[in-house]
């Protein structure tokens, strides 16, 4: 038995658990919020208890060494030295990384150089690191990458259309995100519907940020994030691809700056730039206005686009999962999807099973053509297999 | 019996065609390359003549009279009085024009106005037909636009998942071009086909410019270009859509301006760009490097990424239909696009009547699923049909 510490460290957040594996029993679900404001917020949670307090915290140092105190404070652990493992979540694992690794100093140096990619998140993570290899001494510290899934999709599909130098120079290819997730998600589907059941399968997973991967007999072949997280469908506040005109559309006729659009292109855009009211599509689901039906069927279209290039390219379909926070809470987007591809591919829902139940769980009728299931995404015991996996070598 | 006078205006070259109809008889076909240049080269053919003149052509209207000219020179007419309606392919018809329409000055105001978003291609039609509203007196002359075909295409498709001010303020949303041959290639495959078989189509216009449109009894509900015309799928020359990170990118690392790199998406990119070699198909089929063949690879798995998109929005596939010059000349491009759906679909090609024939065929077998078809695009004729039409009204 071992307690893993997984770390998912944004920019201005940092998520925690501790796990124990293998039986995946979570002592501690944790979050500070807000780093460098005055009005951060740490949460702490156990079976036991319920914390939230807003204080200043400065740094994501200061962020992990109040967690750790916290860990002792509030008896969740006895001692640090408890911690067998830390696994910490690695946005971008570039070309290196086809799996999750024990971080040494070739493989930091491999996540220092690919903050050119990945400019904000990388660059986070790997302090996190930093930090917790100092104040946890002589654990082992596994990094698993948000790409790494995606690695084994083929030449044809990472390539772009654009001069190849462009790949040599300076590596632009699709490489895909939330890999955790989509790789999770696709073991449980596999643990529900059999491996036989489960060859060919479509993973969407739409939360704020949200992508679409094909996966065949456990392996990603097609995903629809590409040299960042702002390719592929409509989300939240992200336009997804483009004409490439667009950008220069606005640039000139709005007198903007490239970097000016490509942050209304992720903050501005997607549910948000089309409603012009929100991000979160609960909002939109119970608005009434034309331009939040719009949004909403725009999202529902887009990702029925590419539900119809993966059963393509997978050559038929045996399950469609949904996961994340709009996949897996909202029986309405998941009805819309599945009635843009039923006509096409037989795929129907048992409107029973999709509004009621919380569980990961089947929810297309006995005759549907494909399966269609829910099931929670869940990045940190995934984390944590992987931390103790390889700890076990 | 009318004579009509196709006229297709590109920035440096102008195709011509004199077509009596109804009956679709082609007087002659001709053409001027390279406008503004000293090595001009005019080509002219007829039943009877097949001529090709270099010399410099300084300017478009120099173009025009040169033509007219040789029009009497050789006979093709007795006089230009002899012409009686003119056809002019307009390259953007924005929002204004669903349908061909005969120009006006109302007309001809709103073209000019949509110059701001095809700068190059409306400029030069306009003034093409303001040149031969002076020279040929008296005529009708009609406009046909390479987008009206795709404007009936709904508010969910052609709206962007950017700030919904950019429509509003640039009217910036997704157009489609080569409507024409969309169109006058969904009306030949209806006739093949009938009406009944011929509900759901998806149309693969692959030339240099290439684009899928999907269509359903009659009418585009999609297409894959977009605000311009370097929108969709990989070209001979231009990237199709992409994450636009790739744009920032490219300008930060390469020190490029915004206009640089929209000019390597649209002439360095594509089939070019990925192979480093050729535009041009018929080189890269007869070339076996790894870069010429992913470039092939690429360009196929595109085009079926869309008919996989395309399928779930039409509800089912009755036929695909290829056409322009990959596309009605490559039967190992075709046949690579339906290997990609084989699987999904059971669409099958007989491989006899993809590798032979020249006319207007279905090339794929009685067991199909889904009927494959070649027909040789002719957007001069659909011109002269709007034309015609018009004319009589």
């Amino acid at each position: 038995m071992k307690n893993i510490l997984v770390v998912n460290a944004g920019s201005s957040s940092i998520k925690f658990q501790i796990i124990q594996m293998p039986q995946e029993k979570v002592l501690t679900n944790a979050s500070i919020e807000k780093i460098g404001e005055i009005d951060s917020i740490f949460k702490m949670k156990t079976p036991e208890l319920n914390i939230k307090n807003i204080f200043p915290v400065k740094s994501h140092e200061d962020a992990l060494n109040y967690f750790l105190q916290q860990l002792i404070e509030n008896k969740v652990l006895n001692d640090l030295s408890e911690i067998n493992v830390c696994g910490h979540r690695i946005a971008h694992g570039g070309e290196y990384f086809r799996d999750s690794v024990i971080i040494d100093s070739d493989v930091s140096d491999k996540i220092e150089k690919l903050c050119q990619l990945a400019p904000l998140h990388n660059k986070v993570n790997l302090s996190c690191y930093q930090i917790l290899n100092v104040l946890l001494k002589d654990i082992i510290h596994v990094a698993v990458f948000d790409t790494s899934f995606h690695q084994d999709i083929s030449k044809e599909i990472y390539t772009y259309a654009i001069p190849y130098k462009y790949y040599e120079k300076y590596n632009i290819r699709k490489y895909g995100f939330h890999g955790t997730s989509h790789k999770y998600v696709s073991l449980i589907t596999s643990e529900i519907l059999g491996a036989k059941n489960s060859e060919k399968i479509i993973v969407c997973h739409l939360g704020n940020g949200a992508s679409i991967s094909a996966i065949k007999n456990g392996v990603c072949i097609n995903t629809s994030m590409g040299l960042s997280p702002l390719g592929g469908i409509i989300m939240g506040t992200r336009s997804g691809n483009l004409d490439p005109s667009i950008i220069e559309f606005i640039m000139n006729n709005d007198d903007k700056s490239i970097e000016d659009v490509l942050s209304i292109l992720n903050k501005e855009s997607g549910l948000l730039g089309i409603s012009s009211k929100s991000n979160d599509m609960r909002e939109l689901l119970n608005s009434t206005d034309k331009q939040s039906v719009l949004a909403i069927n725009m999202y529902c279209r887009k990702v029925s686009d590419y539900i119809g290039a993966y059963f393509m390219h997978l050559g038929g379909l045996d399950a469609i999962v949904f996961t994340a926070g709009v996949g897996e809470n909202s029986a309405y987007i998941r009805e819309k999807i599945i009635s843009n591809i039923k006509e096409a591919t037989n795929t129907i829902i048992d409107n029973d099973l999709n509004e009621n139940g919380s569980k990961d769980r089947i929810i297309s009728s006995k005759e549907s053509n494909v399966k269609v299931l829910v099931i929670s995404t869940n990045e940190e015991v995934m984390i944590a297999k992987d931390s103790y996996r390889l700890s076990l070598i």
